[in-house]
């Protein structure tokens, strides 16, 4: 299935999901998306656009793209539209003809304060579109079209789960090769290279931004997180965690693994590293347990937290999960705490045919951080591994 | 000089604008960048947030990120921000204490509705942004930073200047590289391949996205702009346009190059198409020559534009010129006509150190179709060339 028939695939699925939320229409407005560019157009394009471009789907099963000259061929050879309207000067005497022709008593546009990937049109945009139907019956027609968005990106067809396996399958070869050449006194960064270079001789892009992909936490004073890897050995005594994901034919993974390099003098990692781990498996398998169609992106987090905190160790500052797909945080629901800065992307349901990544770690006084990350993908009858889960603790010896 | 240095230069030009433009506050507010990035954060941080994230600079010099736990290391690593402020579960108590610790009369933030890459704030982190500062004195003190972010954007620093330079010697080298291999028969696809595999061989990245850089129009049915490489194949009597950049260590360039495929019984080109090359070369000075500080960016268009109409060929349906810096379309003033789509971007005042990509081409009929294209950099006497011109169409024997 080539990239354009997963377009069409998507915009079919579109279609059905206006019927069932009742809403008329969905406008995607862009242009320039070198610059700014909406994550929906992956959905629903493919590719980039330069000129402003309406892209309308309507539950009626039309779809309209109206977009500079230039940018018409690419779309017509989509075949995705059932209508490609081009323009040289303005697009507003085709986009008010054609919302006149809708009539939509609504109009979902792409914003949201709770889902980023939702939230792709700028608020530039968003003030010329109030200006272009300015004086129309229109203008107070416009809502969010997060829920619209939610929808169509977490619900994996088919194709896209298998392609997703596959990200995860790349993803867990690169780790056991780099595991096989892991040893103490290396630093940091040249771990992430390694990762960099397994990457690319297999052909495969990066799962987020090369900075910090992977993150390397060695020992116990490398910072835990987002962080670029820095200088801090590989050392015995120490444990080293990494979070790394790959994109395949668009398609991403993002697991962690984690590793304990033995002191001398040990044949196993001392009690508190395997006490830690063992909460944090545990941890990890109650939320999965609660990971089901029908439960809150909160509760599946709760399910995971108390269990963590419950066993003694310190609550995890993230979310518990999030959607994987064509991005590593690929939007919609969070299985997340209900803190202000996760709005109420933690009051979703979770549905069949989702994929998330579920995730925590635990810190382990004077030897570093153990981080546990899995995907997996929820059917009607709970959430299956993807991905290889990391059963125990792997040791450098 | 690192990537660090050239943003902590353009952090100090930042502060030197805002006392300029009499601006007391430039607040970028951003969140999971890997969804949806404002293009500002490569000149201001140089790397991605995946909290939500306040980077506020003011006049006085006092440059404050507000940021999640996970994401502050990288910024202090930076060195670049006076005050790395990080929190877990709400950014609302920091952020509304350095407000009102600055107590701003004007907050400009990033939309614009004539400059894409001044328009990264989403319209649903706008939304967040209100609700955060809801009855306090700031709630209406937002302004569009447009301007701020124009100016800094534009005006290149030297090394700036001199990065954008490498990219363009770079991308010259691999036109004259393909230059040698180009025979009929081969289709447009696979001379796009042949400029992906050079600039991986070098270790370039492009200038814009893969599946139009390079555009590569062959003959007269090969659609112009910015479609993707077809199937049509290089042909003898036709012309061969191809418009491409590469971007190395974060800055780029952008060209078009045109070949002439001759005849079995020509010599030179036929005159039709000798007469259109000296017509556009024309028009193409004509405009440079009106590129210099003070001219308003529709002046320069026009100049170009009346030259070319004015020996009968038809208007180009683009702006002449646009900027390039770290990215190929980079914002600010556009050198283009009076239409409802360029917004006021077209009366922006050129300054000395902007640097343009200058560019126009002429349809032949039944040969295909002419592009000049060439980067330049506007100094006090006028813009002098960053690419060695084209001045004559290369042919192929």
């Amino acid at each position: 299935m080539s990239k354009f028939e997963l377009v069409r695939e998507k915009l079919d699925q579109a279609v059905a999901i206006l019927e069932e939320q009742d809403v008329d229409l969905w406008l995607t407005f862009v242009r320039e998306t070198s610059q700014v560019s909406d994550p929906c157009l992956d959905l629903i394009l493919g590719f980039g656009m330069t000129w402003q471009s309406a892209l309308m789907i309507a539950r009626t099963g039309e779809r309209v793209a109206i977009v500079g000259r230039y940018d018409a061929p690419n779309v017509e050879q989509l075949g995705a539209y059932t209508d490609v309207v081009s323009y040289d000067q303005s697009i507003r005497e085709p986009l008010l003809a054609h919302l006149t022709r809708f009539d939509p008593r609504q109009i979902a546009v792409n914003y949201s304060e709770n889902d980023p990937a939702a939230d792709g049109l700028t608020h530039g945009m968003f003030r010329i579109l109030q200006g272009l139907v300015e004086g129309t019956p229109y203008a107070d027609r416009f809502v969010s079209a997060e829920e619209v968005i939610g929808a169509l990106r977490g619900r994996k067809s088919p194709q896209e789960i298998a392609r997703i396996r596959e990200a995860v399958r790349a993803t867990e070869a690169i780790f056991e090769h780099i595991g096989q050449r892991l040893q103490p006194g290396v630093p940091a960064h040249e771990v992430a290279d390694w990762f960099h270079q397994a990457a690319a001789e297999r052909g495969l892009g990066l799962s987020w931004a090369r900075d910090h992909c992977p993150t390397v936490t060695a020992g116990p004073d490398s910072p835990v997180g987002h962080a670029m890897p820095g200088d801090f050995a590989l050392a015995r005594g120490h444990l080293l965690q990494v979070d790394f994901g790959v994109e395949q034919a668009g398609f991403v993974s993002d697991l962690q693994r984690t590793w304990y390099f033995l002191a001398e003098d040990e044949s196993e990692p001392p009690l508190d590293v395997q006490e830690a781990w063992t909460a944090a498996r545990r941890a990890l398998e109650a939320g999965r347990a609660a990971l089901r169609p029908g439960a809150r992106g909160w509760e599946v987090d709760r399910a995971a937290r108390e269990t963590l905190t419950g066993a003694g160790y310190p609550a995890y500052m993230h979310a518990f999960g999030h959607h994987v797909g064509r991005t590593a945080h690929d939007g919609a629901t969070v299985l997340g705490p209900r803190w202000e800065r996760y709005g109420t992307s933690i009051k979703g349901v979770i549905e069949a045919g989702n994929v998330f990544a579920i995730e925590l770690g635990v810190p382990v006084p004077e030897r570093g951080y153990i981080g546990l990350e899995e995907d997996v993908l929820v059917t009607p009858d709970g959430a299956e591994y993807l991905s290889d889960p990391q059963q125990v603790l792997w040791c450098v010896g």
